[in-house]
Formats: structure tokens, C-alpha cells, sequence
């Protein structure tokens, strides 16, 4: 294992952090708020690990191998949440480190569970922080760093496989760094637009600004407690809606699109699936609950409750306008089922992704017709194209790994009493990267309730579930360690 | 499709049917109940269908293909279902229709979900019915047929792998009858053996042959409301524990430890993580409560109760000596999952089995090694031989379709109107052939207040769940009617 490359990546990425800090507390003072002076010392701490290892690194063996690559990642993950934490700590904003913690993981892993009661009491400076947070884990602090960093050139391939959302990251550019740009640079474009017609909708620069880092991450921060329930503009509703559905594509299918090459948009599987799910389950809720719920006659207000809530879930970015909890049973069951679909592959969205459930869905429903024929070969066809029996053993892998982490981590909660169904929406909402849960952690509620040890246990899950189980996993199986 | 050799095997599997109701309808008599008549009504009803078809059934084909085989044992479930319960319904003892299928088809599936409230108002010969229905069912009807009716040599084994329970079912015997003739006598062995040891624990001889039937069958209808807590002996209790145990192991494997080939038991794989899954369990649930829960400061009794609550439902017998429901969360959640794991295979216990999750959860474990070192081969072996990818396929397979007819299952019977815990907890307790679940349809609860089309559909998922889903769902495949 080659540490030393593994600190020098580390020290060159908390730079960025650090920097981006500086700016947060630059917002503050803007703001006439009067914290900017922890933020300094916060983003001194960011550096200082940058420095104090200089001397060490002048001579390094600059090969990283896929081992590496998984350590690296899961470190960053890591590094970041616990220098990130300081400015919230320092500040005396979020007094425990645990909670401080939690919520800056919950913020880079765009998980978006939240462990503060009054929002609207942080400076603006926190605020930024806490929005950016999730804007830079959305498309990743790694690919990030591919971009703009020249060093990471180096074994920047395996990094970003171990980083990108998805069982197979498509490519934008032979070159690793191109295609990070490109990524980045969509990214900034659809952050830009939104905040554009969200501030033409009413909303402040600020809160603006704000939102759209975290709808483009499938984030689900607010600036406001009540989440975008605070904002009754249809409008705005139906902008983020939109936002939040893009943020939830692959990244690459926009690019296309962008480039006016829709053919590539419309012929793709996992779009259409992830187009489907969304349509289908708005309308059958909405009509559902129009003729079983509480309304004033009108469909529109419903249907648009409803699709915000659906996108909200399938993104797994978790912001709310309507607590969807306290609809009957087969709604909330429903809503439930769906945080365990996930974003596109190459989202920002966590979760399984659509891709991988429609694979698993489809090669079980060949089964049927293997069985009939023992002897034929039947392939699983995605995107017209026959899927080799390795990424489909990867995929079922993945999801079985997936379940043992969730009925593991349900357990687990459930042993610092939390009822069942508490636990199981508090273990998907941080494993989904969604934020709000069922049961006790609903989308009125928060996680602050919750016992200290859970809430360490939970930032784990995040962190795994951002980084789609395996990067992070690995280290804890003996073939890893092993020579 | 040949159609003439299916209601030819099913015309004479009814004629052991109304055998089999006609002994029942005696038992009444015997006992001194008023309603003999009804069974003897029932036989004939059983009966007619073999006289009547007589006639168009002289000269067949006696072709029996692999598409026949799924058609005819999931036929032989409903037929059985359907005139199993004439006897409830033409004596009136349960008036609804529907209410008399769910119970006869809750019996045959050895689900023992009921739909009862005053059990011991049933006259001795329902009682008995209600008993054998289990008994039949848990060995399978069609595995009786094989073993006594000549004709069903031919396409036996077809019929059989349709019918046994787990991936691939053992030889006890190079011929298929044979094989089947043991089953069925070890069968007939262990419950006498078990009949014998509740009568000198003080059961009437009734009760012990009831008790016996539906222990051997992992099926779980008492004779007393109470279900097994009735019987406060702790030697009735630990007897009981023991043969549901027994009933969950594979039946082959108890075939050689009866021969006294001891070492095929000791070094199977499966039977290791069955016994280390219900010991484990047991004990850390039987600390758990001690400390945590009611109890009178004696450990015995706990461990008593965490035993027979943990092996019934392991098994997914679903007797009951405790309401599990009432324990804290993190007990009955453990106690849910392991509703998702099932007997052994080849035993008479529901669910995925053993073998299934131990299989699923060994190859996702070597797929982080395959991820580190995706060149190399890494086999997965059961029983120190390497498994092929086909059969892994299926197992995964398996648990994709249990895992979305259990979500579908829920989602459906939460728009009956039960709570989201009812409706995972009906469902699943019905799919894995259990009888209580968890919410409103635990131990102490019963299965009545679910509206018609619930019944109807669990019905239906106990029927799936029996037959491990395959030989029903393929039904439902546009490839199964393909020509």
C-alpha cells in the first residue's frame, strides 16, 4: 500500500476544502454576520494538514492502484465530513461534534437528513457552507479534484470508478480529466439556470443560490425549516420539480441533450424507466389520493404535491412541501418502495439506481424462460445490447449487499429503541442518500432525537450509500488486507 | 398442452383426498359429533369428478412434459384447496366461502394462518381435518401420489422437482418412487415417534396426534385457541421444539442420521448454519429479554419461550407459546427477518431456506474479492464443491421475485386499508407459509377482519410461497404459452 501518495491526494484535495470554506465565511461577512473569524481557523485547520505533511512528500512513488484508489475514496469521504464539521463546531452553531459530524456528512454524501431544529438561526455563512457541502459531494469531491488538480491524471480512471455514482461511468472524453470537466461543467450550467428562474420566481439571490446547489445535487438542504414548503409559489414548485428530475438523469444523457443529439435521450432504457416510474407513480398517487385524502376539490394542487414529493423520493434528494407520511398506507407504502429505486447511474441521485433495478427485474423475469429452456443461451438485453453475465452477477451482488446493509443497519437502530418502522426509514434515508425517512423521521421531523451512536452508525450508512457500497466495503474484507 | 393427462392425475389424487375426508368424517362420528354427514357429502363430491371424467379419460397419452408438471401441481394446490373445504363449509362451522378456502389453503400450504377466533367450537373430525390438510401438504400431495398411485412413475421426477421444496431436490433412492416412499415413511416415523412423547407429557391422544401432524408439517394449527401456550409444560413445550426443529431439517439428511450415518450431517453445510442460525438467535434474544424485558429473574423460562418462539418461526411452523409482537422492537425485528429465512431444503418448513440465503450471501461476499481481482475465477462452494453460475443465477433469481411478489403482496393489501407493518407482516407471513406475522395478524391475532380480496390474494401468495414461486408465476408468463 502506497500511504504516502494516499496523504499527498488527501492534503491537495483539503485545499479545495479549505478554500471553499474561506469563501463560506466570506458570505458571512457579506452578510454582516460574525462568524467569518471560525471559518478562517477552520479552513487554517483544512491547510495546515497540507503543510505540516510537505516535508514528507517531496519524493513520492506516484502509483496508485486500485486498492489504493478504494482507501483514497473512502478517506476522502471521511476527511471531509470531519474538517468539514469544524465551522458549525467552531462556531458554537451546533454545539456537539457528533451532530456537527452527522450533518456535514449527511451534506457531501447529498443525503440531506438534518439533526437542526431551527434552520433559519444559522448565519449565512453556514448556510452556504452547509448547501455547498452537498453541491460538491453531489458530483464529487474526486471528480472534482480530477478536473482541476493536475496531479490526480494519475490513476484518475480508477479513482473515478471508485467515486461516480452508477456500475459503469460512460466516458465524455478519452481523456479522464475531459470528461470530469465536462461533468462539471453541465453541472454549473443547470445550477446557473435554476437559480436564474428561481430568482425570476421570487426568491432572494441568496436562497436561490442556495436551492440550486442542492436540487442539482439531489441534496435536499433548505435555507428554510419548512423545506420548499415555505415557498407556496406553484411556480417555484414546479421549477424545482423540473431541477430536481435533471439533477436525477445520467449526466451524460444531458450533455447529449444539451447538444441537441436527443436521439441518444430518447432510445436509452434507463431514461425511459426513470421517465416511467415518475409519471406513473405521480398519477396513480395523485388520482388516488384525490378520491382518498383530504383536498378542496382541485386536482392541480394535488397532482402538483404529489409529483414534488415523487421526484423528491426517486431522486432520493429529499426536499418537501407536503409531509407524505401522513397520507393513507398505500401511499406512504409506496413512497417507501420507491427509496429503494434511486437516481439514474451518473446522477448526483443515490439509491440502487434505475439501471441496476431494471437489470435485476429483467434477468428474473428471463429466469422464467430459462427455466422452461435449461439449455438455451437467453441474454438480458439493455440498451439493445446483450449484458455480459459478470455485470449482471455484479448487480445481484450489489442489491443482495445492499438488503443485508439495510435489514443490518435496521437492526442496529432498532437496538437504540427506535420502533420498526423508524429504523427501517431512518437506515434507507441515509443509505438512499434521500434524508427524510418514515416513521419518526418524516419530512417534518429531524434526526436530532436520535442517540449519538446511531447517529455515527447512520453517517457510515450515508457514506456507503454515496459510495455505492462496495468502494467503502472492501476495506472491511480480509482479501483487501491481504499481500 | 396435454390436458387429458392433467385431470387424470387430479381425478386420482382426489380419490386420496375424499379417502382421507371420509377418515375425518369417521373421527366424528367417533367422537361422538354430529356432523359426519358433511364429510361424507364432501368424499363424494371429491369422487365424482374422478367417476365423471372416467369416460373421456379411457385412452390417454401419457406424455407428461415439463410444461404439464407446473400446470398440474399448482392445479392440484387449488383443487385440493377448493374441495378441502367443503367439509368447513357445508357443515357451516365456517359460513364463508372464502373464509373456508383461506383456512383449507393456509392447511395444505402448511401456512397456518387461520382465520378462527373459537377453535376448539370445531368438532373433533374438522379438527382432525383441519390437521391432516397440513400433514398432507407438508410432505406434498404429489410426492404421496408418486409414492402410492402407479401411474404417476411416469413424469415423476418432473412432478416432484416441481413440488419439493429447495433448488435441487436429493435422491434417497434411484427410482423416484422410491425415493418418495421414504420420504413419506420417515415422515410417518417421526410423527408417531412425536405423537407417542406428547401422550406421556399428558396430551390427550387427539391433541397429540393433531399436534404431531401439523409439528411434522412446520404447518402450525393447534386444536386449542391458544395455540401451543395452552400447554404450560415445559416438557410438552421443549418436545415440541425439538420435532419443529427436526422438520425443518432436510428429510434426507434424518434419513441418514436415522441410519446412523451421522458424519453426512455433521459435515452439511446447510444443517451447520440452520442450527448455528437458531442457536445464535435463541441466545442472543433469550440475553436480550432476560434484561430487558418482563420476567420473573429465572432465565429458564425465557430461554424456554425465546427457543420455541425463534424455531417456530425459523421453521415457519407458527405455533405460538408467546406473543412475539408484544417484545421490544429489536426482537420482533429480528424475529421478521428471520421469517425471510426459511426451513432447510428438502424439509417440510416454507420460505427461501437455508441454502438459498447461505448461497446469496457466500457469493456476494467473494464478489468484493472478484472485484479486486476481476481476471481470476472465484467459485463459490457449498459442501466443499464449487457451485456453477447457473444454479447461483437461479438462487438470485429466486430472491429478486420472492423479494417483489413480498413488496407487490404489500403495496396490494395496503390498499385494503391495513397498516403498512399489517400489510408487510400478512404478506409475509403467508408467502413463507409462517401464519402469524407481525402488526394487527400476530400470535394473538387472527386473519379474519381481512376483507375477502385480501384473503383471496394471501390465498394466493401462500400457494406461490408453497411451490417456491416458479411452478405457480411461470403460468403467468407469455412463455409458458408459447407454442
Amino acid at each position: 500500500m502506497n500511504y504516502k501518495i494516499i496523504l499527498f491526494i488527501l492534503s491537495r484535495l483539503l485545499f479545495i476544502e479549505g478554500f471553499v470554506i474561506i469563501i463560506s465565511g466570506l458570505i458571512s461577512y457579506f452578510y454582516g454576520d460574525t462568524d467569518m473569524m471560525y471559518f478562517m481557523e477552520s479552513a487554517a485547520l483544512c491547510f495546515s494538514i497540507g503543510v505540516l505533511s510537505y516535508p514528507f512528500l517531496r519524493k513520492i512513488n506516484k502509483n496508485l492502484g486500485k486498492k489504493e484508489s478504494y482507501l483514497v475514496v473512502s478517506l476522502t469521504w471521511v476527511t471531509f465530513s470531519l474538517f468539514g464539521a469544524l465551522p458549525f463546531y467552531l462556531s458554537g452553531a451546533i454545539p456537539s461534534f457528533t451532530n456537527a459530524f452527522f450533518e456535514t456528512m449527511s451534506g457531501f454524501t447529498t443525503t440531506g437528513a438534518s439533526i437542526l431544529d431551527d434552520i433559519e438561526a444559522l448565519s449565512h455563512g453556514l448556510l452556504f457552507w452547509r448547501s455547498i457541502t452537498q453541491w460538491l459531494g453531489g458530483m464529487g469531491m474526486i471528480v472534482l479534484g480530477v478536473a482541476i488538480l493536475p496531479l490526480l491524471g494519475i490513476g484518475g480512471m480508477q479513482l473515478f470508478v471508485a467515486e461516480v455514482p452508477g456500475p459503469t461511468p460512460d466516458k465524455l472524453h478519452p481523456r479522464i480529466k475531459g470528461t470530469a470537466l465536462r461533468l462539471w461543467g453541465i453541472y454549473i450550467l443547470f445550477t446557473v439556470i435554476e437559480t436564474i428562474l428561481l430568482v425570476l420566481g421570487g426568491m432572494t439571490w441568496f436562497d436561490a443560490v442556495n436551492h440550486s446547489f442542492t436540487t442539482m445535487a439531489t441534496g435536499g438542504y433548505s435555507t428554510k425549516q419548512l423545506s420548499v414548503a415555505y415557498y407556496t409559489s406553484p411556480y417555484i414548485q414546479y421549477v424545482i420539480s423540473l431541477f430536481m428530475f435533471i439533477a436525477g438523469m445520467n449526466f451524460t444523457l444531458s450533455f447529449f441533450a444539451l447538444k441537441l443529439n436527443v436521439k441518444k435521450l430518447i432510445y436509452n432504457e434507463e431514461f425511459k424507466w426513470y421517465f416511467l416510474i415518475t409519471v406513473i407513480t405521480t398519477l396513480v398517487l395523485s388520482i388516488f389520493l384525490y378520491f382518498n385524502y383530504e383536498n378542496n376539490g382541485q386536482f392541480e394542487p394535488v397532482f402538483r404535491s404529489v409529483l414534488f414529493q415523487v421526484i423528491s423520493i426517486v431522486t432520493t434528494t429529499g426536499y418537501a412541501t407536503y409531509d407524505y407520511t401522513l397520507w393513507p398506507y398505500f401511499a406512504v407504502f409506496i413512497m417507501f418502495i420507491l427509496m429503494f429505486v434511486g437516481g439514474s447511474a451518473g446522477s448526483t441521485g443515490g439509491g440502487p439506481k434505475v439501471m441496476r433495478v431494471l437489470v435485476l427485474i429483467k434477468n428474473s423475469y428471463f429466469e422464467f424462460r430459462r427455466i422452461l429452456h435449461p439449455k438455451g443461451v437467453i441474454p438480458v438485453r439493455y440498451n439493445k445490447r446483450a449484458i455480459d453475465t459478470k455485470t449482471i452477477a455484479t448487480i445481484q451482488a450489489f442489491f443482495v449487499v445492499y438488503v443485508l446493509t439495510f435489514l443490518g443497519g435496521s437492526i442496529a437502530m432498532s437496538l437504540f429503541g427506535l420502533d420498526t418502522d423508524t429504523a427501517m426509514g431512518s437506515v434507507i434515508a441515509c443509505l438512499g442518500n434521500i434524508g427524510p425517512g418514515i416513521g419518526e423521521v418524516g419530512p417534518s421531523n429531524n434526526f436530532l432525537f436520535i442517540p449519538d451512536g446511531g447517529k455515527w452508525l447512520l453517517s457510515f450508512l450515508m457514506m456507503i450509500g454515496r459510495l455505492e457500497l462496495f468502494t467503502v466495503l472492501v476495506l472491511f474484507t480480509p482479501f483487501y488486507w491481504k499481500k
